[in-house]
Order: structure tokens, then C-alpha cells, then sequence
């Protein structure tokens, strides 16, 4: 087997980013999903507060959103700057 | 041991493909039963809505579908394209 | 190491076997146990239609077992049947 | 390499166990934990009810239980027995 | 291949430190969510009892703590003490 170290290395830092991405992408998919339901249903009983509710969903979205771009951050840090 | 550097690729890819369509047929196959269960809830309050909730209820599935769909593809190019 | 090609594929079929089964039951668990229980929450409002509510349960329960039974078979193909 | 199949098979035995109690711990936790909430939510309801339910949801998490106690049997054997 | 013993066992510690901090971060992060969500509910229910629903959240939320604490140890220890 002619795999060299910095072979194995790099093979694994891939596989990370993989895991990385992967598992990272579904916490905030559905806890986003769950916002934008929640928000359905408030905006179904009160229709008038529309705007109010969307700008919250969109807060409250931001925020799930950062584990996912954290697990990007380390997708790509495993990719492209890890040697 | 007389594993190839292709054969070592190529099995990859094939455990590859399983994990991707494995997990990718989780998130899918839960949202749409929320969505099928939500509908059934909808007309059994309201059943003179059921067309109008039958048709929300399979737009909704076919964009909660796409990620299961993103995951039959790579699935696919993984077995059939990459070598 | 001594592991003829035979042997490898053996391991990861059991393997996979262990996989299959192992997550396969996890979402018919989680979906029957579901079902048992907006079932419960529907008996306590109308205890008079008990018996249409559990048969209603059951067929419900027997339609979410199937993924358990496909991954049961596929455990037990890859344990027995595949060489 | 000089690892040998008896150490092979132990170190494959020692990694099952510890995924069989890692995974089996889930679903009981969150299962019970459920119960615990809903029986909060039914006592903050009916007060005078809190001996009945306190004594189903502990009937119902026992009945939960049993899935991680089958894990730890299953990591138990794979640590004490399996040789 | 030239890994010792020392090697790999160190290596797979440092795997095990990833998915234990990994996997156990998923628990507490839903579970105090969960608690967030049905505070902020209740508050807007009763705003007049924050400042009680708010500290009912902080204890329920550190109870939730715990399993990612254990997990945080866990990891800690594979990396910094096990040899």
C-alpha cells in the first residue's frame, strides 16, 4: 500500500468537510423549516401582522443559520486551507 | 493485499452512494408525513377545503421532495458516472 | 493480514446488515409510537369510538412498519443470501 | 501490522458496545423526557390529578426504558462475554 | 505502513473526542431550544410572569447542559489525558 502520510492526512481532512457539511446542514434545514411553519400558522390567525412576523422568522432564521455556516467555515477551511 | 488505487475509488463512491441516498430518504419521507399529517388535521376541520388542502399539501411535498431528489442523483452519478 | 476478498465481503455485508436493521428501526419506532399516541389523545376526548380509532391505529402502524420490514429483509439477505 | 484476529475481533466487540449504548441512549432519553413533559403539562391542568400521572408516566417510562436497557445488556455482552 | 501502536490509538482517541463533542452537542442544543421556544409561548401567554418563566427556564436549561458538559469532558479527556 503506497499511501503516503501527508495522503492520509489530506484523504481524512476531506472526509471531514464531508461529515462537517453534512451533519451541519440538517440542524438549521430543520429548524428553519420549523420558523417558517410557526410563522405560517401566527400569519394564518393574524394576517395583519404579516410583516412583523416575517422580519421575525427572518431573525430568528439568521440565527439558526450560523451553525450551518459555521460548518461550512470548517467545510471549506478542510478543504482548501488544511495541508 | 491487492487493492488497486481504482478499486479503493470505486468502492468509496459505492459506500458513498448508500450513505447519500440512506440519509438524504430520512429528511424527505419526515417532512412529507408532517405535511400529509397537518393536511389530514386541515380536513378534518374543514372537509369542504379538502381539494384546495390536497393540492397545498402536494406542492409542499414536492419542494420538501427536491433533497431526496439531490440525494438519488448523487447517488446515481456516484454508482454510474464517476469512475 | 490474512483476510481473503471473500472474507472482506462477508464482514461488510454483516455489516451492512447491522446498519440496515439498526437504523431501520428507528423511524417505524418513532412513527408507531407516534400514531399510539394522538390515538390516546384522541380516545381521551371521545372514548365512545374507541374502536374505530384503533383500528384506524393499526392501519396506520402497519403501513409505517413496512420500511422496518424492507430493512429486516435486507438485513436478513445480506446475512444469509449474499456470499 | 502484528494484530492479531482474536484482538481484531475484541477491538470490533468494544467499538459495537460503545455504539450500542451511544445510539440506544437516544431514544429512551428523548421518549422519557417527552413523557415527563406532557405529564407536566397534564398536572399543570388537573393539580389534583399529580399521584395518577405521576404513576402513568412512570408506567410508560418504564416501558420506554426497556430499549436502553436491551443496549446495555447488548454493550455489556460485547464488553464481559463476547471473547 | 509505518503506525505504531501508540499512533493509532492516540488517533482514534482524538476520533472519539470529535464524535462524542459531535454527537453530544445535538441533545442539549434541541432540548434547550425546546425550552426557549415554550418560555417565549408561555411569556406571551402571561407576560406578567417573565421574570418566573425565565428562571424556570435557566434551571430546566442546566439540567439539559449536563449531557453536553459529560460530552465536553469526555472529549477533553481523550484528547489532553488518555495516552
Amino acid at each position: 500500500m503506497d499511501i503516503t502520510g501527508a495522503d492520509f492526512i489530506r484523504g481524512m481532512a476531506l472526509l471531514g468537510a464531508g461529515i462537517a457539511m453534512g451533519f451541519g446542514a440538517i440542524g438549521p434545514g430543520i429548524g428553519e423549516g420549523f420558523a417558517a411553519g410557526k410563522a405560517c400558522e401566527a400569519i394564518g390567525r393574524k394576517p395583519e401582522e404579516a410583516g412583523l412576523l416575517t422580519r421575525t422568522m427572518l431573525v430568528g432564521q439568521a440565527v439558526s443559520e450560523s451553525t450551518g455556516i459555521y460548518s461550512l467555515v470548517v467545510a471549506l477551511l478542510l478543504m482548501f486551507v488544511i495541508k
